[in-house]
């Protein structure tokens, strides 16, 4: 195969034609390509991204019951992987028949950095920050002026030395931004500071700055929801499987204190959490990148990595809660341009930004009930090996009356792969 | 709207009834669900999870001229952010003619644990730990035989205590999985420890444990992949932009360096790499969850949250370079079994698990030095701006020829949203 210049330039069949020159594709490798493309909107898809051939389809459903602040929600999910909806469903039933999930927005605040290399004296810098402020609020009125009107725009100021880098500062810029997730927003403000930034130096006779970098930080640990959960310990007996109520408190308690304590435990614990809330940041036409970047970095912000949800069990009560930065929009980016995005909202009530990750941090928190509840009574491949049973036999090629023979077989037993292939070999004889 | 109990059972059409009736939906809410659904497969994407009413469309693109290790590969990608595949295409193109992307896998060791209590004296136990992995080896045999016929199964036994926890034990089992990313052969695996373990304890005459949880861990630090780029200093020069090659590569040096040290930095700095990765572990039907959990943790690895890649210029040679956790499978799991990841992986001349791992590095490094490049010289609005103008122009309704007027007009000007609003308002008037 040879380098190939100009390929973005081709049209979609001149792109797949030269695939097919190229690679050893199978016959109906373009049919299939087809089919999955939209007869009618494939420009507004084409349009989210580059070199588009076709669609991935993902299972978009819905978990109803979930009831935060005492409102109920049907949330809109979208994710591959078998049993989240199922989990994520049945904990909200569960919960909204025990007072719900309490969540709190803590606050909104994004923040973005100007990188410069400067060599003054830091103490001449560095006490002009509040002149600097006010010399860029007015430099960048025009790209702010929209979002003030929604509430949002430059909030505050810092200069920060990057100590192990002499020379190195950082201007630290705090954002809101309204409803949207605002990286947009936040980068265009911080591009255009640099020049206003050396128009400031000159006008205080310090030397010009030499600007590096300019980006939104997706480190939002002030951007956090914390949602929780909590019932009396006797009520948790739906979920104790054979142990009594007392125990299973007792059981999850420890498991999310291992999960705690223990980095290779919590990362998976975590990886549960976001099963759920990036079912929504999905559904919602979010970017599910900059949420996973930010919440594992939160949960290693005290120097060791770990879960970042908390269980207590005291006084006969039973309370379990998470926190987590979620910086999420329901105006801008593909929220109101992907089709689906748009009917995910519709189902939500049309929230706000502040609502929808309130909604999100409930599915997470959800999901690792469920997880963890299950990791201590059944385990979690009963559960998701029944759910996952039709992928295992449709990979293994059985027909439609093996598949039914199987769901009845392994309705009272542990699914596995090997199990599988030894019923369906069982039944060839 | 109440809780409903029951609504997994419902058919498709009750779902939608009931969301009508309990909802403010608009008219065409289910005809658009009926649009997005496959008229001819619709139950296999409705296997892979729950309460599915139809599915979410991402495009589906690819990224030629990816040189890796000496072969040519066009990279299937999924994602809904713009820029991403064309940063990704570019940075391909340029490094093809520069030697291209040196990779390597250290491991493909994956580990899970399964936790209990127990209250013998540690220093009992703790030496049978090779008595007890033969004993497991035997008893789990039916779970493993398919598994070591492809190479993989039980590999090594740990016993370690929680310190902070008295009587909290991990039993630490490391696997490989061959070309599957395991997760279901190493729950499946741990949870019949269980069992077995009391067993051996019983044998040796020691007091039985009570099992707290089984479950693999998405922390992969022995999993990794090293991916390498280098030239000269001077061949930098496409991508140097008003700068000399040597300015360049001491700025991009910096950018790379502030993201080592800053975590505010270094979480958007990893996010762009996790931009290029999960759009390949999507196409290929793989768990970006687990992906993102396991290399964020890693980012975090000695305490300190930061960038996966790393850079040094000296002797007038450029390099850049990133490792990062990979649990990936090219078998099991949605791989075979979505119609267009088995479409990704014939793109992709149906790798192995080491070689899929190998291929999402590349593609995370290049949309890392994308956007690096990009900062410390253009600044990235530019270019994800004018890739975005086409949704953005949508979302604000523009017509068709307002389109291409807005494409022509901003061809040499920085688009934002202000900017947008009022060129369209100054047609309208």
């Amino acid at each position: 195969m040879p380098i190939i210049k100009g390929f973005s330039k081709l049209s979609r069949s001149q792109k797949t034609a030269w695939l097919r020159e190229q690679l050893a594709l199978s016959e109906d490798f373009e049919s299939t390509l087809a089919e999955f493309r939209h007869p009618a909107r494939q420009a507004t898809f084409d349009d989210f991204s580059e070199n588009t051939l076709t669609n991935y389809l993902l299972p978009f459903g819905v978990a109803p019951n979930f009831l935060i602040n005492d409102q109920l929600y049907v949330v809109p999910m979208v994710i591959e992987e078998s049993s989240v909806v199922a989990a994520a469903s049945r904990a909200a039933s569960f919960w909204a028949q025990n007072g719900g999930f309490q969540t709190r927005v803590k606050d909104l605040k994004k923040t973005g950095h100007l990188w410069f290399e400067w060599d003054g004296a830091a103490e001449q810098l560095l006490p002009l920050e509040e002149q600097l402020m006010a010399f860029l609020r007015e430099a960048l009125k025009d790209l702010t002026a929209s979002m003030e009107t929604r509430g949002g725009g430059l909030q505050h100021l810092q200069i920060l030395p990057q100590e192990e880098l002499p020379g190195v500062y950082q201007l630290l810029l705090e954002f809101y931004t309204g409803d949207s997730m605002g990286a947009n927003f936040i980068n265009s403000c911080l591009e255009a500071a640099k020049e206003p930034l050396n128009r400031f130096l000159e006008q205080k006779g310090l030397p010009t700055a030499q600007p590096l970098m300019a980006i939104l930080s997706n480190h939002t640990p002030d951007c956090t929801v914390t949602c929780k959960v909590s019932c009396k310990v006797e009520d948790l007996a739906p979920y104790a499987g054979g142990l009594t109520a007392g125990d299973f408190a007792r059981k999850f308690k420890l498991a999310v204190d291992v999960a705690r304590l223990n980095t290779h435990r919590a990362v998976t614990h975590n990886k549960g959490i976001y099963n759920g809330i990036d079912a929504v940041v999905l559904a919602t036409g979010n970017d599910f990148r900059a949420v996973e970047a930010a919440g594992h970095a939160f949960a290693a912000r005290d120097g060791h990595y770990r879960s970042l949800s908390e269980c207590e069990v005291a006084d006969g009560r039973f309370s379990f809660w998470l926190t987590v930065p979620l910086a999420l929009g329901t105006v801008g980016g593909l929220t109101r341009l992907h089709p689906m995005a748009q009917r995910a909202m519709e189902l939500l009530g049309q929230p706000k930004a502040a609502e929808l990750m309130q909604v999100a941090a409930a599915v997470g928190l959800a999901n690792n009930f469920g997880a963890v509840a299950s990791l201590v009574t059944t385990g979690i491949q009963k559960g998701h090996m029944k759910l996952h049973l039709s992928n295992m036999l449709t990979a293994l090629g059985a027909s439609e009356a093996e598949k039914e023979a199987a769901r009845a077989w392994f309705s009272d037993k542990t699914v596995s792969q090997q199990a599988l292939r030894d019923f369906l070999e069982s039944r060839s004889k």
